[in-house]
């Protein structure tokens, strides 16, 4: 069992790279930047419990109260503070981070609880709303940040602030006599207790994840009935007054509590919070096989599925509804708010990260899992090599557009296409936080996702399997000799080759083929090397021989397009691991956000070099000077039906110009960008 | 200024024809069973004010009392029932008629107030919720009812007591001194007070109309606020608890109030109040053009185009959005509940047509707002003969469609394609009811929608607009001469030869060239005739030569698609007027409401003729016998995109059958069926 929030730190990322630039920027600018703000918007002080006058403001949206998260907030900068700590010293940050874990040690009550809200505003309702207050979510962000904290200072004056108040939560929750059955309507505590439980080893914090886990969604788990049932019952809650964001009037798929875990069909609701539980319920496979049965482990694979073969765009980003923050219908993928709706989250984002590096986990370390995984028909998948798949796409696009390059701006929500009602633009800040801290922490603990290493049991040898393309070395400890396997490339620029170098003789190397190649080489050639799954098995007598080694794996521009049964008829650009966009900065003439634009798949792409002078950054443009158009909407007209037969009118564009869909909107203009074009219809003729 | 409703009288419906037989099955079958229906559900002795058990149940979608709209469930149904007498008498339905106005006689209460809910169950809360209550609706239909009741029997019975209840309103709303200057959420007594004050001409009619429909919307209607937000305030409503249906808290565009009807931009909101709402909009511009500006009118036309041409179905269903049964955004036309919605309620078919209708007089009778709309840049439109066409489109498609061939199965919505969710099949009522009555409101006053005449105001001549080719024969007086028009044809089967046979000589005729008609031809020839806005303008001269004449419109099968901006990219089959579907009954291999077949637009159609012997009826099926196919979707998932240039596996599909889309769910069977088949999207290859 290998956490990237531990593993990270045996990675050091290459400066220069696209990664290594964000992670400087990010070092050098945003951890103040976002200190900056916790400290003017009132987060940085609120551990002192005084009374912050917006505690008083109504809330924006009914019934959460707009300081709700901000235990969560604090507790995120820290920790991706404590990541980047591990690797660069910052002595302003140090300080800060010093201050902050004395003011929440400081805020503990003699009982062990530890909230802001319901210490300060609501002291009376601890633990009476689990389903629609943050309580055990801004828990688990504090564990995690207390787990980073340690991690670094090995001091315990975080962490035993936290286990102090998990001791509370044990004894609270359970199906014990005067226990409450209960349930965190947003996950996160989940996989921060089994994060804990890896720390302490302390069995009864594995067994509260356990519980929250396998009791979650039990339509008779408080008396006969559905604990949020009788919850909001006692609240004396009007079921005609739900929250403002629920699709319905009684909606437990909003909080994926509408049955246990290993029933649920298809994935629904908030999709942090479905990403949030289903990477924990993906660790507790690994930590704790005996809790969980068959039908859990399947579920964890069979909403998987559900998600990216129906429920995510072409940029890795899931939820299209903005209403619930989440899942829509099976294919209902539409790319803007003139659609119908595209949220695409940026947590949501990295929650995708985070279930697929559990997942592949569970390949190397439960077997057992794993076999019946291949077993289940529906998942006609390239299996783990697909779940790295998802997680570089989600990385580079969903995940990497949330950030400007100066690291000051932000995105929430990452829509694949603008409108009027939503322009292409990144903001300063968020009432609702949770977005920009959780991008400092992915990239404070991304080498964690580059590779991962099993060592044998009695220490004599390990294996290493390569996950992303990183410029990058890793650097760890087998036994009492060290590892280190360095990969140089330009990726995800340049032509697709990346040189390997290995520091000392392994059994075993794996390095993923990724999904979308058409075709790769290693060189030297190696006639034992085998693909299985997605990754290329290099043996370890080759290896032995060949200390450097490249793969290549051309780097072309491609089409790709959403599943057919999708709500649109799209292609999009895409190159390795980067999908594109169009934006008005290098298309100046658009004024319908590209909706008139059409392509044909025919068309031809060119790869254009681009520096931009701004950021200092280069990359591939793609360029399509021949099959690009606009439709007439002038001579078509729906009445309500247009001739099928007629042949459409349609302007050509001489030179449509891509940038990478994570470079939007860092250049000013009009915010107007689409990634998926509408597919040219040939004509049929009469 | 002509009615349908008053107009209908003059034409006689062929019997056999598709119309005749409808209207046959109507007259024999359907009044007496919605009659039954009235009966056993309490409604028909609602009116004798006794307390009925099901006004304790609780609200199925709150907070409207189920029984909320019995009076215009009655309404309707003798507001039908009366037309058809007026062509076929029935001594049970006329004797029903005549109990049922003796029992709302009997309900007046002494003030001339007349409603059952607030009578019997709320007598406390008269008028203190227009905006959610149905209090004005339910009027309107009572007015409408009392003047086919009085057309009918001229007794004054029915009527009299309408006049005393429509005294009450006039004092009660208005912008006076101790008048509530308020106007319904569900529009439909404005376009019956300009019916009445057709019959009254009282002005305080037309005044009290007119003040509905120009008080809408005001921003500053009531204390300088929005009547509604004083309205509900004074309720004590919470703003956290808005009616169940609600898209948004504060919904004012559900009920068309969001601004003044002259500065409405788009259509909005619940699909029938917008269709009735602009009725009488229409109405008002014609009756009272001095009570409104250019600015009304130019609505009018914008809210029709925009309708038209971004919120209509290919079937002329309108409203996508089931949570308020009404528009959704541009483009957004989903077919079917697993898609993302598909309302198309059939009470807001009849309304496209009651607006059509409408525009189509406005064309005839006010050339300053007919010129106007000619200069408006945006309505690029077919004029005066494409509302007949829109109107004609709905009737065969969108509103046939909601009543079966025995004329005892009802549908409420009218979706494109069916589900698991929501099957192709009909149900014998609703608890609301609107829908069945106004089926056979509709059809008992169609003759008034098949064409119009329009007499000089000497009356020494008169000209006939021919809208519908429904085989029948329309009468009318010009001074003593009676006028006799007669249209023989198949339509909409055979192969779209109309015969017309004039009995006296008049001016003019015209007849309508639907926009969907490649080509026409008049026999004999006339080289004089000429086409103007989609009508044949056929000269005095040339009739008084030619008394019978034969109009023939080939009726051929053809491929129609929605708007490429549509949310879908499929085909449909129509011919003539008549949209196509395929249903398992035909295709009884289909286990997927036809979700991944897809038509290649240069399939070949062929005509079959089918004969359905449980109804008798006979029609024009269609095969597709080259070109159809099914999409194999296990070797097509998306994760989450596809290769868009790789070719798409897809199984030939032999023979695809096709019957109207008005026919559906007659058969029993499985209740699959879809309209709009994707678009075969050519393999580009590698």
């Amino acid at each position: 069992m290998a956490y990237p929030q531990k593993t990270f730190a045996e990675t050091k990322v290459h400066p220069g790279s696209l990664v290594g630039r964000r992670r400087e920027i990010v070092s050098s600018t945003t951890l103040i930047y976002q200190l900056n703000v916790l400290k003017e918007t009132g987060r940085y002080d609120a551990f002192k419990l005084g009374w912050h006058p917006s505690y008083s403001d109504p809330p924006l949206v009914w019934p959460i109260p707009n300081h709700l998260f901000w235990d969560s907030d604090v507790a995120k900068w820290i920790e991706g503070a404590c990541y980047f700590l591990k690797q660069h010293s910052n002595s302003k940050v140090e300080a800060a981070v010093k201050e902050l874990v004395e003011m929440i040690r400081s805020a503990q009550q003699p009982d062990g609880y530890l909230n802001i809200h319901f210490t300060v505003v609501e002291p009376t309702k601890r633990f009476t709303n689990l389903r629609d207050f943050h309580e055990l979510y801004n828990a688990g962000h504090l564990i995690e940040a207390a787990l980073a904290h340690q991690d670094l200072y090995n001091n315990d004056r975080f962490l035993e602030t936290l286990l102090r108040y998990v001791d509370l939560l044990c004894a609270t929750f359970g199906k014990g006599l005067n226990q409450l059955p209960g349930y965190p309507g947003h996950p996160e505590i989940e996989l921060a207790l089994l994060r804990l439980y890896e720390y302490t080893k302390d069995r009864k914090h594995l067994e509260l994840a356990t519980f929250f886990l396998t009791e979650r969604g039990n339509p008779k788990g408080w008396y006969d009935r559905h604990y949020y049932d009788v919850e909001s019952e006692r609240r004396g809650d009007d079921p005609n007054k739900p929250p403002a964001y629920y699709p319905e009037r009684r909606c437990l798929w909003y909080h994926q509590a509408q049955a246990f875990i290993a029933e649920q069909q298809t994935i629904e609701g908030h999709a942090v919070r479905a990403m949030y539980l289903l990477t924990a319920a993906s660790d507790l496979v690994r930590v704790n096989p005996q809790a969980v049965d068959q039908k859990f482990e399947a579920a964890i694979y069979r909403l998987w599925d559900n998600m990216v073969q129906r429920k995510m765009y072409v940029t890795g980003g899931i939820g299209a509804m903005k209403r619930w923050e989440g899942f829509g219908l099976d294919y209902f993928l539409p790319q803007g708010t003139d659609e119908g709706g595209c949220y695409a989250e940026t947590c949501a984002g990295i929650g995708v990260m985070m279930f697929a590096e559990r997942l592949l986990q569970v390949r190397s370390n439960n077997n057992h899992a794993f076999m019946h995984f291949l077993a289940n028909a529906s998942a006609q998948l390239k299996l783990d090599g697909h779940f790295a798949d998802v997680m570089e796409l989600c990385f580079y696009n969903a995940v990497l557009t949330s950030m400007s390059h100066d690291g000051k701006r932000f995105t929430y929500s990452n829509q694949l296409a603008s409108s009027d009602e939503e322009l292409s633009q990144r903001e300063e800040w968020f009432t609702c936080a949770c977005c920009p801290p959780n991008v400092s922490r992915i990239l404070g603990q991304i080498g964690g996702y580059v590779w991962s290493h099993h060592d044998k049991p009695d220490e004599s040898s390990s294996e290493i399997t390569v996950h992303l393309y990183v410029p990058s070395t890793l650097s760890f400890q087998v036994g009492s000799d060290t590892v280190e396997l360095i990969q140089e490339s330009e990726w995800p620029w340049g032509n697709g080759d990346i040189k390997f170098t290995l520091k000392t003789a392994l059994p075993k190397v794996a390095l993923r083929i990724p999904g979308w190649a058409d075709s790769y080489k290693l060189s030297a050639e190696c006639s034992t090397a085998s693909t299985k799954n997605g990754y290329l098995d290099i043996p370890p007598n080759w290896l032995s021989q060949n200390s450097t080694f490249t793969l290549s794996i051309p780097l072309e521009p491609r089409l790709i397009a959403p599943h057919p049964f999708a709500n649109q008829t799209t292609l999009s650009l895409a190159r390795g691991p980067i999908v594109y966009c169009v934006e008005d900065a290098d298309n100046p003439w658009v004024s319908d956000h590209f909706k008139a634009v059409q392509l044909d798949p025919r068309c031809k792409i060119e790869e254009r070099s681009v520096y931009d002078d701004a950021s200092g950054d280069s990359f591939v443009g793609l360029t399509v000077s021949d099959g690009a158009s606009a439709i007439d909407l002038q001579k078509l007209q729906a009445s309500p039906a247009v001739d099928a037969q007629a042949s459409q009118h349609a302007t050509p564009i001489k030179e449509l110009q891509f940038v990478p869909y994570y470079f939007r909107a860092n250049r000013g203009g009009k915010g107007q960008m689409r990634v998926g074009l509408r597919r040219a219809a040939p004509s049929a003729g009469k």
